[in-house]
């Protein structure tokens, strides 16, 4: 089943979202209405957008709020990437070549900074102080989390308890935040909201555990970018963590790490040595763990389209890892 | 009269948003906490700040939600000064190394992210809607004002309504924010918001002019920049309109922007033919002009020190420029 086909209850909602987005990037500037046009239509599965709407269909579902709070949180996310990409220095994403792959960084800083801005703007849109907190909150996990991860990169010694508060910052704060202020805005009681914030957590974290785990052993056309990208970043991630467990000065890591050979040879032995190990085999379990938690979470909400949408984007998540 | 002076009023209360700016930079990385620390001991006169409070001060005067927004105007501000500064390569602001100077551009886009996340945050603590609503606004005007510098860098034929338009963009809608939240937080009547938001756009226009000015007739010394950097950038600021006014095909600007001559020669005659020309004069009077304007605004508010005080800067903000 295809993301797509699973968001098929707020499918009619998700394309107003969308026309939101597109309004987002009608400005004034040629030239940046086309960097704009260029990191909106790069879209991905609207997962965030989706989660928002469908944390919402419980309770009262007021769509005047719940498009502007979708597309701030979708607005958000992209303003993190097109920052990280240029960090990183990427040059493609999902196969697209990033911004500041033909601009120039100053003209990625802003259409970052822009792209923020509308986000906060949108999300006053809602009129929920609370959900604006829960929205700022998130802005500043997510920062958090980039510069945790800046300021950490290259040390190779991390423990699976740290990867997973960096992952926590990275991916599962803004899922998070998705369902809950959806939850928020439909008014929802106490005990629902935590469950859907608890839900959205863990699914974050299935959700970037089996992006760690594709890394080493996806389909680099389908991913768009090379396997062992993590490695050649420095980036150490739960399948390293994990063949580093079972052999704790492996050569391969040690060579990238320390003698900062990130040659294709080096990493494609990395890549070889945490496949021919039980890494992958473990993340998996992991992944599956926390989407388990994620489905205990939802088990006891009505029956509807809705939550069958969250069961399956919860199977859908880890099985893609498979 | 020093603006540290003329803020008497509130200067117990500056001191108390200064504790709280401190603390925004109180982190868990010790590197990024010696960032922040450099970008927030770089002080300036924290008139923003002092806006703000002085604005609340003619009604009800809470402390507890005009601290926060205080501290969350300033920060934005200076989340604009660094990520502005690295698009700019400026080595130094007010004599002071920028912080991309001596770090990754990687660690400064995040930095310059960190500080508008926290801003953000800090604004929410007003439990404001209205209050987030004019601050969300403010940062997509102020980003909007940037991308159209960058846009329109080099272009040297500019109308001085162009050029306010920037301004406005640039400087003078976060001195309105200031003004107009403080206002609002206050519970002051609509029409007494509306005075405030005018007086801190007038102020806001007559700074920037003022600034623009002292780049062709500063201090070097003072300034902490070379005389001349708004051109030696692409930046046509209004004493450059002024002369291009008088002569329209003045060779030391054509030099500059159609043979892209910035040596300090090409800069330095491009500075003399301003100061010999009615330019500077004439910019003088604008900032004049928008300062009696700002002036106008308050002269029917109740004469407290807290009107004083305003008065005293808009003094201030123009005679800097003689």
């Amino acid at each position: 089943m295809s993301a797509t086909a699973i968001f098929d209850p707020v499918q009619s909602d998700l394309q107003v979202v969308e026309d939101t987005l597109r309004r987002a990037g009608s400005v004034d500037y040629p030239l940046l209405a086309s960097f704009l046009e260029h990191v909106l239509s790069a879209r991905g599965k609207r997962v965030r957008p989706a989660l928002v709407l469908l944390s919402a269909s419980f309770h009262e579902y007021r769509l005047e709020y719940l498009v502007p709070l979708a597309a701030a949180i979708e607005l958000l996310h992209m303003a993190t990437l097109v920052h990280d990409d240029l960090i990183d220095n990427a040059s493609t994403r999902r196969g697209v070549p990033t911004l500041h792959s033909f601009t120039s960084k100053a003209a990625t800083v802003l259409v970052g900074d822009y792209l923020f801005a509308k986000a906060a703007a949108l999300c006053t849109e809602t009129e929920s102080v609370r959900v604006m907190r829960v929205f700022g909150e998130a802005l500043m996990t997510i920062c958090d989390g980039e510069l945790k991860q800046l300021f950490t990169a290259g040390f190779w010694r991390q423990s699976p308890e740290e990867y997973y508060a960096k992952i926590e910052r990275k991916t599962a704060s803004l899922l998070r935040t998705a369902t809950e202020t959806g939850a928020i805005l439909s008014g929802a009681p106490e005990s629902w909201i935590s469950t859907f914030r608890s839900y959205g957590y863990n699914l974050g974290m299935a959700f970037q555990i089996v992006d760690d785990i594709l890394d080493f052993v996806g389909n680099e056309q389908k991913m768009g970018k090379p396997v062992g990208s993590d490695l050649r970043q420095g980036m150490i991630t739960l399948p390293t963590i994990y063949l580093l467990e079972e052999d704790p000065d492996n050569a391969s890591i040690r060579a990238i790490f320390d003698d900062v050979d990130t040659s294709d040879e080096a990493i494609q032995r990395a890549v070889g040595d945490v496949l021919g190990s039980r890494a992958i085999e473990r993340s998996v379990a992991e992944a599956r763990r926390f989407a388990r938690l994620a489905l205990d979470q939802i088990a006891t909400l009505p029956d509807t389209p809705s939550r069958r949408a969250l069961e399956q984007l919860t199977d859908y998540v880890v099985e893609r890892g498979q």
